[in-house]
């Protein structure tokens, strides 16, 4: 997944602003469901953030093209935990821990069933 | 309606960003429902913008403090027009002419009926 | 200049907020430069809206993958116009057309030289 | 600090889009500084996020009026730490903890001298 910065993910320090990483990282997850044509909305719920902890090592800038790795950490009874990082060319930028707990569409939390239990690990 | 310039809004090259004085003025229009304890989300639809025309005149910085100044331009069937201004202090900065629909959660155009005509002009 | 559709670019209203648009337009116009291993950031400054006017047609949803088309309609003096839309497959959700004038550092409209002009030429 | 959520702060899901109260608790930390008529950009550099870690108890949606409280956590060399948390009327949607550092407009990270943490101290 590659990310290009355009003009909207920058601000006035000239360097991207530190919330648009973890909107980047949104989207690295969001497209392991678009390009196997699945949608991260599921009929009985979506995915929403519960935890998270970032990392901002270095900077990124305008015109920059950003890579997202995403992999597994944990997968439990009604949430999961990834790690994701970004990259410029091989130096590392930003980190990221994130725990996502699957929840109706009302919001209450609900247990991954088997059937989303192996979509999330073939996606992840 | 005042609104303060933060990070989030500007860009790399030291200014805001010209789509988010897009958002200043929804900001405004939404806060005309919300100050009278209404939502912009009516029981039967919402409404969309149809058409816009935008005017840069000055650019803001990070730290402004916006005055946002909106009026009722006409108001149609299923459409309704509003102008709204840009300030800080007495400088005008930004211009918007902006035709809403009023749609159902569909996204089918609806008639505007008289409540909700009568409820637009009170709040523009 | 293909987009996605992420979480981040849509609103409660279930479709993607309506200045969000104008920030794919922005990205199709700086992927230009980048794609040519050019900067929108010239030595002597960079380009700001100074007139749009927009169109919405239908509107995009999560997952959506849309393409920008951009044309050059006009180059003048101190500033030039484009035309663009966004698509979905073959259906048009959105035109635009805005006016870039060319600015210093401190905001102060500046000429296009040849060189300027020869590049917009070539990237639109 | 008072913040309104608005249609561009909420996603498809019919909730604040994660990252976005990143952005509130921002809004606040710069507010401090605007409200005392200084700016948190300061002649020798500024702050930038370094590590943060966010937890999600309840949704905010469309509307809601969001109160910020901040306080400081820790004061060293060249960071500080704060805590901040986001309440809808007495209930608690959202808590951060956020490192921020103190860099050159170079980015190099750089000693907070006497003045900057009096500064700090009596801003949070």
């Amino acid at each position: 997944m590659k990310i290009r910065v355009y003009y909207e993910d920058t601000d006035t320090g000239g360097i991207v602003y530190h919330s648009n990483y973890l909107n980047f990282c949104e989207r690295a997850r969001s497209e392991a469901f678009f390009e196997k044509k699945l949608s991260p909305v599921l009929l009985s719920g979506h995915f929403v953030a519960k935890e998270l902890c970032a990392y901002y090592i270095l900077p990124a800038k305008l015109g920059d093209l950003l890579e997202i790795k995403t992999s597994l950490l944990e997968l439990g009874h009604a949430s999961f935990k990834l790690h994701q990082e970004v990259y410029r060319a091989d130096i590392k930028l930003f980190e990221l821990d994130i725990k996502l707990a699957y929840v109706s569409m009302q919001g209450r939390v609900q247990k991954l069933n088997s059937d989303i239990k192996e979509m999330i690990m073939s996606l992840f």
